[in-house]
């Protein structure tokens, strides 16, 4: 009962997003509760409107307001490469390094048989149905470089490979700024395995 | 372009919100792309709702659903201690510790002459009158423990005393469960002043 009701109410509703704790939710409710009406409103009408215009590009299942979506009608985007990602946030990621100019295709997720994802639950089968199209001579597989990721891509490259394309894997090592003191043991064999000539 | 129009609006609208930086928006746009409609539409309505249906008690100036509110009006507080704090937020604070069952005054900020908070944009006017009407022996004063909390202390101490009640300041010193290695000077000049028999 120390709380008014509403505010309680938005606070647990808050700690349901992801890195929202407990201490943040009542700072944000304290902050939606000072903030203008306009401003409160223009917030909940953007996560409304992120439900209702966002969808999915029906030929790389990555997120859109448009159908086909921007990568896949960029008349500057090189179609001969198809980089390979798990989710659609990783799209964003990639795009942030300005490194590369082909396209995407996301598998909304990845191989996890203790999770109940098999092969038909990911957007496999249009990824075939464009390589075999003709165009393209790479495929990137760009999955997580953990347990799940790493299976979907050896699974990838096993159906990928008879279709005459070239198959590759981003490269796994120590990251860039950091201190080899805190590589764990995977990682450390990864980056030794994956040397180059200098 | 790389991302939809309504994703990117979204994360901009998070990214006011106390805490929550670029990364940490860009993550809960994707969560609430991925949320079901009705989740997204509760936790759109809550933050609606707390600015519709939460006001602030006539009578202590803390949030509340219904004026006057829940410790104004509760018999089992007790009318003889007011504990002003400055913010609706102090109040869950103090209460969350169990020890206090007095009544509140909710100042709604602190004296602040560069920021143009003078004595007459604080709630003090109600706390004199309250404290006037007779049945108040002790005014704690919870002000936060900087410059302009203890400013607004010390002002509000030299108007409360005439009226014979006692007025008392919360302590200040070494957090509990801290290092004292990591104490700045003033508040270990603090703990050596306020220091108690045992």
């Amino acid at each position: 009962m120390s709380q008014p009701d509403p505010l309680k109410k938005l606070a647990e509703q808050l700690q349901r997003l992801p890195g929202i704790g407990v201490k943040s939710a009542q700072r944000i409710a304290f902050h939606v509760l000072k903030t203008p009406r306009e401003e409160v409103d223009r917030l909940a009408d953007a996560m409304r409107e992120v439900k209702d215009r966002v969808t999915y590009c029906s030929t790389c299942s990555n997120i859109t307001d448009v159908d086909p979506c921007f990568y896949c009608t960029s008349p500057e985007r090189d179609v001969r490469t198809i980089c390979v990602v798990e989710q659609p946030e990783n799209v964003a990621g990639i795009e942030k390094t300005h490194g590369f100019r082909g396209m995407y295709h996301v598998l909304m997720g990845a191989l996890s048989p203790l999770h109940g994802v098999g092969p038909d639950d990911l957007k496999i089968k249009g990824l075939l149905g464009r390589v075999a199209s003709g165009s393209v001579e790479e495929v990137i597989l760009a999955t997580n470089p953990n347990v799940e990721g790493e299976a979907t891509a050896i699974y990838l490259a096993k159906l990928l490979k008879p279709l005459g394309v070239r198959v590759t894997r981003i490269a796994m090592g120590v990251p860039v700024g950091s201190d080899l003191e805190y590589a764990d043991d995977v990682t450390m064999t990864k980056a030794m395995e994956g040397r180059r000539e200098v």
